[in-house]
């Protein structure tokens, strides 16, 4: 293995589905709202993203069996919306720089194969004044506005670090369209509100106005 | 020279093998269990892996000869079974987790063209409570199962580092099926203790039921 | 993505363009050198370079848009001369010696194909005791004393560290010519007086003598 | 630029070249026994390696020219043997071992071309006790020995960091002999002493029954 490779089980077919990543990162708050919304929706593994550049241990489960790290695709058709949802438990090396834009095309890559056209990646970002707000940035000025109408507050002149903020700027490089969506935490441990704020933002925004336009 | 190369001085034909993979690492529990099987076996070498993600310094053997990092591959024809071993003086640094994926892909391409479906790797793992105990993972719960009946104990819910935990995993991706074998160490010197105990056991758990199975 | 990229909005036709380097390192002289340049000659963005090799964040703007780390190229034609101009907010880590050497090569490979038979890249230099000495280095000697004529001081027996090195040299292994300036600094913090010595040492010196020999 | 490559000014029709290779390392020995021996044989440069993987900073010398780090390649056609000499004034990062690798067979693809069948490297090995002594290692016992006889002693049990022991090593596995000899010296500055030990016992050991060997 030298480069990431997919292991799909079966592909969905959902219309317009909404791509929905949560990595681990600041306070897990990406991996636990990817969670919150897989339980939610029911939502079904379908497919698994293996990198050499994950780290190099395998996990093993309470049964005693071995397995790789990986990224996991769920797929939930609802009523309101379909989504891709896609959780893992690492992410490639911080110093790996090259892994980091390699993993995140090859996400972008299949799921645009599934035809997602919105993207929404979530995130935690290390500020403690309100822990209330949700902040984001999206891929054009006009998405991040409707998203403060819906009652984010703008991430300015920051910065976003890993697969959270790179996933969303590769996708725009290839003409997609999505946001950021970033909870407030320490980043200390695991913030299960903070995850559960963007999840309760997310869904609130997504069940309006977004929907109509996809 | 960029990527593994193998250096085959004869391809052993032998029925059914299983593959025995022992590397330097916590206590070398994996590397003393491996040679003391091919003494066991009195196994002949007939093959070397190379690597330019192997550290870039040659040894020199008391002769004055010079030669590179490699793994070294032995075969042993014995009575009950048939035997693919390997070892080495060295793993790829532990920063360059694309290498260890690399060489641990190649090792699995090699002995399944040797025929082998069934993987041992053996390691040290840092517990130190009890040591009597042979701490087992596997590529399925059945077969975690199996050596439990055996004697071994379900090492659940840990993570295992370096070559001993890929090359089973790896495996695993290919449908091959195999174990990892763990002997309590403390890990700060060659635990001969802790390799022998897993040596024996190995023995002990091939001697039976497995055997059957191939 | 796994190598650079360009992304060209319009190819300008200018004939035989200038091409200026100006990145952040040292006092950010490069970098604050070639935004005095782009603003006085009122250039016009045409291209972005991407690479996987830039730091794995991403830029939020004030309006909460998310943009990937990226070189960007101007283009000014101007009465006297035609530049083609390049700056960033970032380079490669330092630790990734061969990310360096393909982004300078890629940069060379692209104003080559625009023209460009002349190369000047700006750095900063740690030197403290007179501020007020523009260094200079250059593809031959007969070029480096041209711009001691002009007033530069040779940069002699020394290094360059990073892009405004590299792309210089590289240059040079492809037979074109050019000169490094490198403007007097403490490092410390942006140092604007020396990019602006620097900026208008080079204003004076492509207005003579240089003009001639394009 | 992303890998190795040769810029070649002419190649030297020498017959049976012995290649030796002395690159900056522990007490700079093998460098300064490489430059000894081009001013005794009055070598002359021919060919040029260069490297992505080579830092990343350009040098600059008292004429105010930039120029990339750098292998030199030089020949000697003497009256009792012929010579290719190569040393540069940096190697790969310790931390980059592909880059070693890669370097090293690219050095023996070009000088196997040349038509050399006998490499000599040369190195410096922290030895403090006898600094009269000149350490060999080889690729085979035989040729081990035959330098002991001349007055060498065996560096046994032992471990060549970098290009010097590598060049040697991968020489062997494509089936050319060589030797690598070390120079004592405690490292912390150039050891002009150690470069020249190593270069005399070079002379002498060359001058009489290697020779014949060629």
């Amino acid at each position: 293995m030298d480069k990431p490779y997919l292991r799909v089980m079966f592909n969905p077919s959902l219309k317009n589905p909404v791509f929905v990543q949560g990595l681990p990162g600041f306070g897990n708050v990406g991996r636990i709202a990817a969670h919150l919304l897989i339980r939610f929706c029911q939502a079904k593994p379908f497919a698994e993203l293996y990198s050499p550049s994950f780290p190099d241990y395998v996990s093993i489960n309470s049964k005693g069996t071995a397995y790789l790290p990986r990224y996991e695709f769920y797929s939930a058709p609802t009523e309101k919306m379909n989504f891709i949802i896609m959780t893992g438990e690492t992410q490639p090396s911080f110093d790996d720089v090259v892994a980091h834009y390699n993993v995140c095309s090859e996400i972008i890559d299949y799921v645009e194969k599934l035809g997602c056209h919105f993207i929404v990646t979530i995130g935690g970002v290390p500020i403690v004044e309100d822990k209330t707000k949700v902040y984001v940035a999206a891929t054009s000025p006009r998405l991040a506005n409707e998203f403060v109408e819906k009652g984010a507050t703008i991430y300015s002149k920051g910065r976003i670090v890993g697969g959270t903020g790179l996933t969303l700027a590769l996708a725009k490089e290839r003409g997609l369209e999505g946001v950021c969506l970033l909870g407030p935490t320490t980043g200390f441990k695991a913030d299960r509100g903070a995850g559960f704020l963007v999840f309760k933002f997310l869904m609130k925004a997504l069940g309006k106005e977004i929907k109509e336009r996809l």
